[in-house]
């Protein structure tokens, strides 16, 4: 109970009353920490970190070994029990060369830090010219697997003059349109680990030192409008593509990533947001085209949601299906999960090559993607809250002690935000 | 391929063109058949029989045993295998001395009849005043597993003077917002296969004798306006018992009736409905409250969908949550899972009857639903559709053949109803 009250109500203020606003003011232009050194702070309450958070990948082969090693490391993404440390390198090294060869079939790489950075980079563009008072925004991309992880990008933040006693505001921004507590929970979780070693009890002693960055976090937007739209275009582009007698009759088929099925009955949140992003995609194209929801990555023999994306597309081919239009729905850049499970493994063996099976692009470079993530940003940064109220509620089997401190952190950074 | 082309194009249609309209009312003013003759037409379109479609449950005590052994010999249900003829029996009767407790202990039956024909009753007196065109509207009620069956439902048309040569028009309006195949599914396939029997050819010799009953569907609505209105409207109602310091940190449990994972894993668009609709009424609360999507309602030794209502309650109450409203989602009234399993073994045992959990009341007589349902109605009979797109596809991984017959019946009757 001591700990529900806060963390409850810390994020149920949806916006700053102008009276407090004045007073944030008042203590910000009156406060004796010093502003970061190394920005250009032309905004009131900028500058501002905007940190990307998501899995990344390996750039080069070289990289396949350590990615795979720290992604079987995580407990959060793939839970193996008490022997995870020493089951998860051996599936890791086991797997390794296999992955490599996919990597190599790819063009010898994952384009997510390319795009990832691009996204960062342009979204912070257009912030500084659409919310001048939180400008300048600096971009960061912290990857939970690859580089630049977590730990490198909170100690770039600090060179950068952010926080170890300069003060200075962050936002983890999550990549993952839908929240799982494998994905999204897993970065902040080390987020949340990085900032206690660097600047937290770890290096100073004390659990909230001043003069420490002020984070907030994004954690969803499953149904943001320009995320919607940015996807509805892209599956009209695709649709394009086929004679116009077909087009109707092509079915979709929305693809995420599965979850192992102790995940999903632990009440990871995760599955029903996906399906609330399918939901308002269909909606915004008029529920035209027929289409399901399917899940695709699977590892391991322990039961994973389903139904599985590639069951599902030799299904429909067996029932007479040929026009099918894959959509990634659950990332917002290209990785190994489209370039090769779906492009190689789905459409190439599975349809066997059928020409009316096709992947939707990417987001990638969509202007309309990044608008939306500007528009998000902005909404987030003037909202005055660290985090939504659902992000504070813990699943229901979890007990993970790591996820209760994490969620205890952002929750007081809440208090921070007011007092600024 | 032969089945495909008909069954997506047939309901790709949203609106009969003007040029069709103005041809089909040509055509019914010059039709042949005779009108229904126990009907009071006044409508041009009219009369229009309108069919509750639900599962039902036993409105005495007395009936519980015939309930369940309909419910268990219901392979779209209950899934038991090539020995469902033998096991489903057993299982019945094993479990009927329990069930007629819990029948008994909340007064004896189900009132789900009370309140379906009720809610059908009203929507047909409002559909009579916006829908004039269509008028009079005729309520029938017809369950799975209970009476009204589908077969004495049916039966009842056909005396009333609907169909048996003398044409007339039956909209089968399923009463599950969200569609599954075995809930929505099963009681289309019990409907099409008594067509089948008292109209179609096991009954003329013709596939489509003409004078039968032109059928059209309604298979779901989970994000419907007026829907989520009443569900908000009355979790609203339910948190304001709450002392207003309590208010806001009240978790919002939205349960559903579960799925089997072979059900799941077969590509049962159910899960993701029901997300829809959790989704849809958080935003219209204004994503205030901590919520989660549970499942409730397993039955047997294979594994569900999760997370367990029962279990949440339980893991929530003992991290110290004490403020929770149970919702159920995915019926539109009271039935046992509300009234003893919410009420009596989550509420009751659970969570030890803690006066902080409660339940929001279940739709039942809600104005605003009922106007919903009106409004749905409404839409559909102004379509000329006979089904959504999406009920044609069937799941990937189904090998049920009277699904395919159902559904080439249910796209076949889009050509029928613009030819009127």
């Amino acid at each position: 109970m001591a700990l529900r009250t806060p963390l409850s109500r810390a994020c149920l203020r949806t916006k700053i009353s102008p009276a407090t606003s004045v007073l944030s003011q008042w203590r910000r232009g009156n406060a004796t920490v010093a502003p970061p050194v190394t920005q250009d702070a032309t905004g009131s309450k900028g500058p501002t970190a905007m940190v990307f958070m998501n899995m990344g990948g390996p750039s080069t082969t070289d990289e396949v070994g350590t990615f795979l090693s720290r992604l079987f490391a995580d407990a959060d993404l793939i839970p193996l029990g008490r022997l995870q440390n020493y089951i998860g390198p051996l599936i890791a090294r086991r797997r390794t060369p296999k992955i490599i060869k996919q990597y190599a079939d790819i063009g010898g790489g994952s384009p997510i830090r390319k795009w990832s950075e691009h996204q960062a980079a342009e979204m912070c563009k257009i912030l500084d010219k659409t919310s001048p008072e939180t400008a300048p925004h600096k971009p960061y991309v912290a990857f939970r697997y690859a580089d630049p992880l977590t730990e490198h990008m909170y100690q770039r933040l600090l060179e950068d003059g952010f926080g170890g006693g300069k003060g200075g505001r962050a936002v983890a921004f999550t990549q993952y349109p839908q929240y799982s507590c494998s994905t999204t929970g897993s970065s902040l979780n080390e987020l949340w680990k990085w900032r206690q070693r660097l600047e937290g009890k770890r290096a100073t002693g004390e659990v909230d030192p001043s003069g420490s960055i002020q984070w907030s976090v994004i954690d969803r937007w499953p149904t943001h409008s320009g995320l919607v739209e940015a996807f509805a275009q892209n599956i009209e582009a695709k649709l394009a593509e086929y004679p116009e007698d077909r087009r109707d009759n092509v079915i979709l088929l929305f693809s995420a990533h599965s979850l192992p099925m102790s995940v999903v009955n632990r009440g990871d949140p995760y599955p029903a947001e996906v399906a609330a992003t399918v939901w308002a995609v269909m909606q915004r194209l008029g529920m035209k085209n027929q289409y399901r929801l399917v899940w695709q990555s699977q590892v391991g023999p322990q039961p994973w949601l389903g139904a599985q994306t590639s069951d599902t597309v030799k299904n429909l081919m067996k029932k007479g299906n040929t026009d099918m239009v894959l959509i990634p729905i659950a990332f917002t850049s290209d990785h190994i999960e489209t370039l090769y499970e779906l492009d190689k493994e789905v459409i190439g063996e599975d349809a066997e090559g059928h020409e009316g099976v096709k992947r939707v692009e990417s987001l990638n470079g969509s202007p309309v993607f990044i608008n939306a993530l500007a528009d998000l940003a902005k909404v987030h940064l003037h909202s005055g809250v660290a985090c939504s109220p659902q992000m504070l509620l813990r699943c229901p089997g979890c007990v993970s002690e790591r996820c209760l401190e994490q969620k205890k952190f952002f929750a007081k950074q809440d208090q921070r935000l007011e007092a600024v």
